[in-house]
């Protein structure tokens, strides 16, 4: 099975290369010039006509009312979880299968992740068996939410839409309204992605993007936090800048506040990304849709595709073993590293890291398999072709 | 006396420009060709060789043995302080005249800063002062200091380097070793500046950097943590690395950690700086040099030199007006700005925001005083000429 999935992986891709990465940024557009122009001007740091350009055309593109650009997806999310007024001792629920990021965020803010199990479909979050879950140790008091068996607020859900693959947001829209939850989406890996027709970040109170070197779009390192609600944005662009109340010459700060702004220079590279876009989207599809054919007849695995009721931004593709092929995850791991087609597995469930393994889950049986038998398979948007032959 | 400042300040400074900044970056040496060549090999994110360059070029420079490159001075405080054992409910000493940024990481790690006068030499942290202070209020119980007041431990003491001009460092480390304080150097605005001619940011336990826009040298946003120790110079690489435990492929952390990461980008942008540093030192003396000799028939004010024992980098050149004129403040900074000549007052200090208005203090009398009576004037390095004319 290890010898025929190689082969096919290679029939995808080209053969001119030794080594290919499971995603590398793409710097054909417009990033020199725009970068040289913030060298040529000295522009390069917090303040620059490319922060509020990267701002305006995140909004365009993903139809979210306001942007605010920040130093990375983390920083996004720490500020985001603020705003949604998670405090120290509250309790946040996130799928255990997540970047290390997101379970940080929440501690940052001296709250504790609550660990939630995702489903086979999305690899993200699954909301019914969360219902099923809330409905026995949550309970709803003067509007808010707290967990019974901690006796702990539950102040905030992150669902995160893992590979660019969203969750099922409507029903977990209804639980949060249900249990007065806040939802904050962690759409730092789905930058192109749609649910039901709508850009994912825009569903909850407030989001996170990454530009992180591996996302679908880079600027070097960066994030943004979307949100619909003018105010909070504007809480967002306060509290990443220091909380600087805006004075000629004095220096007043109202609120602990945070140097989390993206620099220019780094806002120029993303506003030449983001015009490419488009292109890199049309190429990653392009090149799942060969691994899906190509995959389709290795027995022992599926190609993962985007749920139907999503347009994924495919930014990672992954291949999910059958329970039966499990055991030889590392097997295969080790067999297309070594001949330069990296893979990767899952990250490690959140709740068996020595720093969360105290924190409060529910029963995480399909994440536990999901985590043996998901591989990320290289995903570079150039493997899919140029994009005017895509 | 104020139309006489304005006019000798123009004696000094060029008659081409409608408006001179604060300080403003320059970019003339090679930051084209090592930002180009990131984007042209793709290395813009969180690994790539200039960002071990800079490091390297870093330790060569400053004469400490190690340094991490970091997203911001204040990420470089926040880690600096973690890594000096700063926990929730501990007190750090600090002057009440700094940038926000110290404050700010002191709480983010959950302690509380506690606010110490300056003196008028160095515009900094008066060790003389903290020692009376530290002998009523401070007592060591098993190696520890403790706040006999507040009952609370006081783990670490942050003298800041105003303006590039080196606090009175030896008495400091004196006081530090009878009390067992860690020491801890917001060495942002002091690059380029030596305290009894050793770099300063090597004298404590830990040190952090800034590579702001405003800076002597500038990487759009960045910082670095500088420490003698290799310990914990691995351990900042780690923490601000999300703390992953190196492995071939498996997602492990053992830590909360942090994406404080200096993208590659910025890095090669530092390095082009770093390799201009000598010449824009040289500059900014000649600059203060002409400021000295122009502004010492005005009368009112002192022209700010380096203490005796330090050599100073001159960032922000200052001057003191005279306790008499300070009322006149105000008057001042709108009529050289409304000129078109940048100036800017002294930081609030702390103690008088009002998320720090609760914390401990000592007596403040100078730095009131200071805060009165300090103005900042353009110290851009280009205003003192040409580097071969300097
Ligand atoms: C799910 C998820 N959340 C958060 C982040 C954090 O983003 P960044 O690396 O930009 O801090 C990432 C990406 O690295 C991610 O994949
Ligand atoms: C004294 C001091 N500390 C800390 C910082 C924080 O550095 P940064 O702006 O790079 O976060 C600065 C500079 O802005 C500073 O002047």
């Amino acid at each position: 099975m290890i010898d025929l999935l190689i082969e096919k992986l290679r029939s995808v891709l080209p053969d001119d290369r030794s080594f290919l990465a499971l995603h590398e940024p793409n710097f054909q557009g417009n990033e020199w010039q725009y970068v040289k122009e913030c060298l040529d001007t000295g522009w390069v740091s917090s303040v620059g006509k490319y922060v509020d350009l990267f701002e305006q055309k995140l909004v365009e593109y993903t139809g979210v009312s306001h942007a605010v650009a920040v130093v990375n997806g983390t920083a996004a999310l720490h500020i985001s979880l603020l705003l949604s007024g998670v405090e120290a001792g509250d309790e946040v629920l996130m799928p255990t299968l997540t970047f290390i990021a997101t379970a940080n965020a929440v501690s940052y803010c001296g709250a504790i992740p609550h660990f939630v199990d995702c489903e086979f479909r999305t690899l993200g979050l699954d909301p019914r068996k969360l219902a099923t879950y809330l409905a026995e140790i949550a309970e709803v008091r003067q509007d808010e939410c707290y967990n019974r068996q901690t006796g702990r607020r539950i102040k905030a859900i992150v669902p995160m839409h893992t590979f660019g693959h969203p969750v099922d947001l409507d029903p977990l829209l209804d639980l949060c309204a249900r249990y007065q939850i806040e939802l904050v989406e962690d759409a730092a890996e789905s930058l192109g992605s749609f649910y039901k027709g709508q850009h994912t970040g825009g569903f909850g109170h407030i989001a996170a993007l990454s530009f992180n070197g591996n996302k679908v779009i880079t600027t070097g390192g960066g994030g943004a936090i979307l949100t619909n609600d003018a105010e909070l944005a504007k809480r967002a662009k306060h509290l990443t800048t220091t909380a600087k109340v805006p004075h000629k010459w004095e220096y007043n700060h109202d609120a602990i506040g945070y140097n989390y702004r993206l620099p220019n220079l780094n806002a120029a590279l993303g506003c030449a990304q983001l015009e490419q876009l488009p292109g890199f989207l049309a190429q990653k599809r392009t090149l799942a849709k060969r691994y899906q054919e190509a995959l389709q007849d290795v027995p022992g695995l599926t190609f993962v595709t985007e749920p139907d009721f999503a347009k994924s931004n495919y930014w990672l593709n992954a291949i999910l073993l059958d329970e039966t092929e499990a055991h030889r995850r590392d097997e295969l791991l080790r067999a297309t590293n070594e001949q330069g087609i990296m893979t990767r597995p899952f990250w490690t469930g959140m709740h068996k890291l020595p720093m969360f393994a105290d924190c409060p889950r529910m029963d995480l049986t399909v994440a536990e398999s999901l985590e043996w038998r998901t591989i990320n398979i290289p995903s570079s948007p150039f493997l899919g072709g140029r994009h005017d032959e895509a």
